[in-house]
C-alpha cells in the first residue's frame, strides 16, 4: 500500500506525463500536417501573403507590449514578501505570458499553413480536407491543454504549499497576454471585416473574398490573428485561471487532495481529448462531418468522465464527503465537476437557441429587416439583452448547485464553483479544435475563391466553411460561460485571501466600489468599439480610394494594393492596446489603495456582474445578426441584393466588433483585474503606505499610458484629415 | 419662545400651506392659459385630433392597469401588521397612484391645449408664444411639486411616528403609475416617431410633420403622451420617492428634525419655483428666450438655497452637527443638500458635453456617418458606453461626499444621500417647466407646419422648438441622476429596515441575488425595445399601405387615414405593460422568499448598478444620435438627403426607443422593486411562510401576466401575418 505522500508524488508525475503527452501529440499532428500537399502556386502565393501579414501583425504586437511585460515582471518581484516567492512569481509571470503567446503564435502559424493544405486537399476528397482542417485546430487545442497543465503542475511540484503565491504570477501572465491578443486581434479582424463588407458587399456589390476587393487579404489575415491567435490565447487563459483558482481554493478548503483533484480532472481531459480528436474522420458528406466531430467529442467526454469519476470514487471520497444517490456513493467533488459539464451543455443550448437560423430569435431579426436597418439593429439589441439574462440565470444556477453540494460557506462554495469551471473546460482540446476549425476552413474557402478553384473542390470548401461556422458558434458559449465561472472562483479566492468577514454592499465604500467596478466594462467596451469603428473608417476610406483611383480594378484587370490595407489594420490594432492594458492594471490598484480591501471586493463583484452581462449580450447579438444575414443570403426575403439583405448587412456590421472584439475582450480583462487584486491584497490589507516599487511601477505605467494616449491622439488626428 | 413640539406643528402647517400655494399657482396659470386665443379653425382642427388621440390613449391605459391597482391596494392592506397601518398604506397607495396619474393626465391635457395657443400666439409675438409655452409646462411642474409635498406632509401629520409604514404605500403607488405612464407613453411615442421617420423621411423623402404622412397625428400625440404625461409622472415619482426615503432615514437617524428638514427644503423649493417661473418672460430673440429661462432658474435657486440655509442654520444645526468653514458654522444637513445641487449641475454638464452638437462626441458620430449606418450606430454605442461611466463616477462622488459629511455609517451616509436627492430635485417646478416646454413647442411647430402657417410666425415656432430641444436635453440628466440617488437612498432604507448587519456579496446567496438583479434591467430593456420595434413595424407597414393604396396622397390631394395609425400605437403601447409591471412586482417577492433578505439586498444592489448604467447609456446615446442628425440637417456633410444624412437618420431611429422608452422606463422600475422589497422586508425577515393574502396576490398577478402574455402572443402573430 502506498502512503498518501507517495501517492501524491506518483499522481503529480502522472499528471506531468499526460501534459507532456499532450504536447507530443500536438507536435506529431503538426509534422503530419506539414507533410501535406501545399497546393498550386496560385494558392501558395495567396497563403504566403496571409502568412506574411499575420506574422507582421504578431511581431508588431509583441514589440508593443514587450516593455510593459518587462516592467511588470520586475514590479511583481517586489510584490511578494520574500526573494524566493518574488523570483518565482516573476518567472511564473513570464512563463504564463510566453505560454499564452506561444499558444497564440503557434496556433496562428499552423492555421496559415493548414488553410492552403485544406484548399489543396479539397481537390482530392472531402475526408482529407476535413481531417487536415480539424487536426490543424487540434494542434492549438493540445498546446493549450498541455502548456496549461504543465505550468500548473510544475509550479506545484517546485513550490509545494507556497505554490499559491507563485501561481498568481502564472495566471496573471496568461491573462494579460490574452487580453492583448484578444483585443488586438479583435480590432484587426473586425476593422478588416467591416471595411471589406462595407465597401465590397454594400457599396460595390461584389461577393465575399473577391480578389478585386483591396481589403480581402487583410480580412483573411484577420481571421487568423483574431479567431485563431486571439481565441487560443483567451481560452488558454481561462484554462489556466480555472486551474489556478481551483488550486488556491482547494488547498485552503481540503489541503493537498483539494489541489490534486482538479489537476487530475484536467489530465483525464487531456487523455480524453487525445483519443477523441484523433478519432475524428469522415467520408464525403457534410452531415458526416458534423457527426464525426460530435462523435469525437462524445468519446472524449466519456473517457474523461469515467476517468475522473474513478479517481474521485477511489481516492477523493473523503474530501467534502459523498452523497448517497440511488444507493451509490457519489463523491461531492465529482458532482461539482459534473455540474460544470451540465453548465457547458446548457450554455451551449442557450447560445444555439439565440443564434440559430432555425430558431425564433434570428427569425425575428430576419423579419425586422423588412422595415429597414434601424429595426434590424433594434431587434438584435433586444435579443442580445434577453439572451444575457438566461445566461446569467444558468451561471446563478451553477453557483446554487455548488451551494447545494458544498453548503453556503464562502470558501467551500467557491471551491465548488472552481471545480465547476474545471468541469466546463475539461474538453478544451476538443473545443479549440472545433473553434479553430472555423477560421481555417473560412481561410481555405477564401483561398479557393481567390485562386479560381472550380467544381466539386469549391463545393467541398464551401461545405467545410459552413460546418466551421456552426462549430465556432457552439464553442463560443463555453468560452464565455467558463470565463465568468473562473472570475467567480477568483472572487472567492479574493475573499479567502483577504480573510474579510464580509464584503458588504451595505457599507457605502463597498457600494462605491461596486458602482465604479460595474462601470469599467462599459468604459472598456466603449474604447474597443471606438477603436474598431475608427480603424474601419480608415479602411473604408482607403478601399474607396483604391476603387476610385486604380484604373481597371473593378474589371479585375489590375490587382489592388493589399499591403496598405494590411498595414492600416496592423497599426490600428496596436493603438488602444496599452491604454486598455494599463486601465486593467491600474484600476484595482487605485481602488484598493484609495478605498481599501472591502471596497476592492465590491469593485470586483461589479466588474464580474456587468462584464458578464455585456459580454454575453455582445457575442449573442452579434452572432444572431450574423446568422440573420446568412439566412437572407440563403434565399429568404429576396436573398442577396434585396433591401432586406442590405439592412441585414448593416446589422451584421454593427454586431461584428461587438461579438469579436469588445465582448470576448471583456473575459481576460475581468480576470486580469481579479488577479491584480489578489496580488495586491496582502499589501492593501496590511494598509501599508505605497511602497517604493509599487510607486515606481505605477508611475512607469502611467507614463506608458500617457505616451500611448498621446500617440493615439496623434494618429486619430491624422485619421480625420 | 416656542417649544420644539409647537415649532414642529407650525413648521408642518407652513409646509402644507406652501404645498397648497403651489397647487393654487398651477390653477391660476391654467386659467390664464385657457383664456388665450385658440388660433385658426385649421389649427383647432389639428389640435383637436391630437387631443382626442391623447385622451383615448390615456383612458385605454388607465383601463388596462385598473384591475392590477385594485388587486394591489387590497394586497397591501394585508402586508401591514395592523388594520390601522394596513388601511393607511392601501389608501396612501391609491393616493400615490392617483396623484401620479393626475400629474400626467393634467400635464398632458394642458399641453394639448397650450400647443395650439402657442401656435396662434406666434403670429402676435415671440414673447407671447414663449410665455404661453413655458407656463403651460409650469402647470405640470407645480402640480408635481404641490401634490408630492402635500401627500408626504399629510401622511406625516396623520400618522406621526408610524408615517414610515404608510409612506411606503404612497411611494409605491406613484412609482407604479409612473412605470406604466413612462413605458406605455414611451412605446407609443417612439413607435409613432420611428414609423413616421422611416416611411416619411427615409422612404418618401417628405419633411417632418408633413400632413401627407399618415403617422403625423400619432407622432404629435406621442409627444404628449410620452414626453408630457410619461415624463411628468416619472419626475413626480422621483420627487415623491426622494422625500419618502429622506423621511424614513431622517427619522431613524435624527428623529423628528430629520424628517422635517427635507420637507422644509422642498417647501423652499416650491416657493423658489413659484417666484422664478413667474419671472420668465422674453421679448424677441431666441437668445433672450434661453437667457430668460436660465435667469428664472437662477432666481429660484437663490430663493430656495437662502431659504433652506437659514432654516438649517437657525433650527437644524444640532442635527448631525456642523462644520467650521472659513470661520462660519455650516450645518451638515445643509452641505448634504447642497451636494445634490452640485451633483445636478455636474450631471447637466456631462449630459451637455456628450449630447451637444458643438462637442467632440456628437462630432465623432457626424464623422462616422460618412462611412455608413453601421459605423454611425457603433460610434453612438461607444459614446453612450463612455458617458455612463462618467455619470456613475459623479454619483459615486455624491455618495463619497455624503460619507465625508456624515461618516461611513450606513444609516447616516444614506441619509446624506437622501438629502442629496432632495437637493437635486429642489427645483422640480423649474425643471418640469423646461422639460415640458420641449414637446409643447414641438407640437406648436407641428401644428404651424400642418396648418400652413407662413412667414415670421413660422420662424418664431421653429426657434421655440429649437430652444425646447435644448431645455429638454438639459433636464434629462437630472431626471436620471436623481432617480439613481433616490434608489440608493431606498437601498439605504432597506438596509436600515431589515436591520441586517451586512449585505455581503461574499455570501454566495447574495452573489446570486446580485447576478439576478443585475440581469433584470437587461430583461426589461429587451422587452421595451422589442415592444417599440414590433409596434414600429406595424406602423411602417400601415403607412406604406396607405401611400400605396390611397390615390392622390403623395400629391397632397387626399388626406391620409390618421386614425388607424393612432389606434395601432394605442394598442401596441398596452401590450407589454402588464408583463413589465408584474415582472417588477413579482421578482423581488420571489427572490426575497426563495433566497431571503440578505440576497434580496444583493438583488437590489445589482438592479441599481446595471439599471443606472443602462439608463444613462441609452438616454445619452439616443440624444447624441439625435443631435448628430440635427447637425447634418443644419448643413454638415451635404445636409438633408445626403448619404450621411440617411445614415444619421438610422442612428437616430435606433436611439429613439432607447432614449425615450427603455432608458427612462428603467427609473421607475428600479424604484418599484426597491419599494416592494421594503414593503415585504418585515415578512421576509420574520421568515414567515407565504401568508394567504400574499399567495392570493401572487397568484392573481401571475394569472394577469398569463393572460397578458397570451394576448401579446396573439397580437404579435397577427402582426407577422
Amino acid at each position: 500500500m502506498l502512503s498518501a505522500a507517495q501517492f501524491e508524488t506518483y499522481a503529480l508525475y502522472s499528471i506531468l506525463s499526460v501534459a507532456i503527452a499532450g504536447l507530443l501529440y500536438a507536435i506529431l499532428l503538426a509534422l503530419q500536417i506539414l507533410k501535406e500537399d501545399k497546393g498550386s502556386p496560385e494558392m501558395q502565393k495567396i497563403a504566403k501573403a496571409i502568412q506574411v501579414g499575420a506574422n507582421a501583425y504578431l511581431q508588431r504586437q509583441f514589440k508593443t507590449i514587450a516593455l510593459l511585460i518587462v516592467v511588470l515582471s520586475i514590479a511583481l518581484y517586489f510584490t511578494a514578501g520574500s526573494t524566493y516567492i518574488g523570483l518565482g512569481r516573476s518567472v511564473a509571470f513570464l512563463m504564463g505570458s510566453i505560454f499564452s503567446a506561444m499558444v497564440g503564435y503557434t496556433g496562428m502559424n499552423m492555421a496559415v499553413r493548414g488553410n492552403v493544405r485544406v484548399a489543396s486537399a479539397a481537390g482530392r476528397s472531402f475526408g482529407d480536407a476535413l481531417r487536415i482542417a480539424y487536426r490543424t485546430g487540434t494542434i492549438t487545442g493540445m498546446l493549450t491543454d498541455g502548456l496549461g497543465l504543465l505550468g500548473g503542475t510544475l509550479i506545484l511540484m517546485m513550490y509545494g504549499d507556497l505554490a499559491y503565491e507563485v501561481l498568481l504570477g502564472f495566471g496573471f501572465g496568461g491573462c494579460l497576454l490574452a487580453l492583448f491578443m484578444r483585443v488586438g486581434g479583435g480590432i484587426y479582424t473586425k476593422a478588416a471585416d467591416v471595411g471589406a463588407d462595407m465597401v465590397g458587399k454594400v457599396e460595390r456589390s461584389i461577393p465575399e473574398d473577391d480578389p478585386r476587393n483591396p481589403v480581402v487579404i487583410a480580412d483573411l489575415v484577420g481571421d487568423n490573428v483574431g479567431d485563431c491567435a486571439g481565441m487560443a490565447a483567451d481560452i488558454f487563459e481561462s484554462y489556466e485561471v480555472t486551474i489556478v483558482s481551483a488550486m488556491i481554493l482547494g488547498y485552503a478548503a481540503f489541503g493537498h487532495k483539494g489541489v490534486i483533484f482538479p489537476l487530475m480532472v484536467r489530465a483525464m481531459g487531456v487523455l480524453g481529448s487525445i483519443i477523441g480528436t484523433y478519432a475524428v474522420r469522415a467520408r464525403k458528406e457534410m452531415k458526416n462531418a458534423m457527426r464525426a466531430i460530435t462523435r469525437g467529442f462524445t468519446l472524449s467526454a466519456l473517457v474523461s468522465i469515467i476517468g475522473f469519476f474513478s479517481f474521485a470514487y477511489f481516492y477523493m471520497n473523503d474530501i467534502g464527503a459523498s452523497f448517497e444517490i440511488l444507493g451509490m456513493r457519489i463523491p461531492k467533488v465529482f458532482l461539482a465537476t459534473l455540474a460544470g459539464i451540465v453548465l457547458a451543455m446548457s450554455v451551449n443550448t442557450l447560445t444555439e437557441y439565440f443564434t440559430s437560423k432555425r430558431k425564433p430569435p434570428v427569425k425575428e431579426i430576419v423579419d425586422s429587416t423588412q422595415t429597414g436597418a434601424a429595426t434590424t439593429v433594434l431587434s438584435g439589441l433586444s435579443i442580445g439583452y434577453e439572451s444575457t439574462v438566461w445566461a446569467i440565470l444558468a451561471i446563478a444556477g451553477a453557483i446554487f448547485a455548488s451551494i447545494t453540494i458544498f453548503g453556503s460557506n464562502s470558501l467551500y462554495a467557491s471551491y465548488g464553483v472552481a471545480l465547476c469551471g474545471i468541469g466546463m473546460l475539461t474538453l478544451t482540446g476538443n473545443n479549440i479544435s472545433m473553434d479553430a476549425f472555423g477560421p481555417i476552413s473560412d481561410n481555405a474557402n477564401g483561398i479557393g475563391e481567390m485562386s479560381g478553384l472550380k467544381g466539386e473542390a469549391r463545393e467541398v470548401l464551401a461545405d467545410l466553411d459552413s460546418v466551421g461556422n456552426t462549430t465556432k458558434a457552439i464553442t463560443k458559449g463555453v468560452a464565455i460561460g467558463s470565463a465568468v465561472i473562473a472570475a467567480v472562483a477568483l472572487f472567492g479566492s479574493y475573499v479567502e485571501s483577504t480573510k474579510l468577514p464580509a464584503i458588504a454592499v451595505s457599507n457605502p465604500y463597498v457600494f462605491i466600489g461596486l458602482l465604479v467596478g460595474g462601470a469599467l466594462p462599459f468604459l472598456f467596451s466603449s474604447l474597443t468599439v471606438r477603436a474598431v469603428r475608427g480603424a474601419a473608417s480608415l479602411i473604408v476610406k482607403e478601399a474607396r480610394r483604391q476603387f476610385n483611383s486604380i484604373p481597371g480594378l473593378m474589371e479585375g484587370k489590375t490587382e489592388p494594393d493589399y499591403a496598405t490595407c494590411v498595414r492600416i489594420c496592423t497599426n490600428a490594432a496596436q493603438k488602444e492596446l496599452l491604454v486598455l492594458g494599463v486601465l486593467a492594471i491600474l484600476s484595482p490598484i487605485i481602488v484598493g489603495f484609495l478605498l481599501h480591501e472591502e471596497a476592492l471586493g465590491g469593485f470586483l463583484a461589479g466588474i464580474i456582474l456587468t462584464g458578464q452581462l455585456l459580454a454575453v449580450f455582445m457575442t449573442t447579438a452579434g452572432a444572431a445578426w450574423d446568422n440573420a444575414k446568412k439566412a437572407i443570403e440563403d434565399g429568404l426575403l429576396g436573398g442577396k441584393g434585396s433591401e432586406a439583405h442590405k439592412a441585414s448587412v448593416i446589422g451584421d456590421t454593427v454586431g461584428d466588433p461587438l461579438k469579436d472584439t469588445a465582448g470576448p475582450g471583456l473575459n481576460p480583462m475581468i480576470k486580469v483585474i481579479n488577479l491584480i487584486s489578489l496580488i495586491i491584497a496582502p499589501t492593501v490589507v496590511a494598509n501599508k503606505v505605497l511602497t517604493l516599487p509599487v510607486v515606481v511601477a505605477v508611475v512607469s505605467m502611467v507614463a506608458v499610458t500617457a505616451v500611448a494616449l498621446w500617440y493615439g491622439k496623434r494618429e486619430s488626428v491624422s485619421a480625420n484629415e
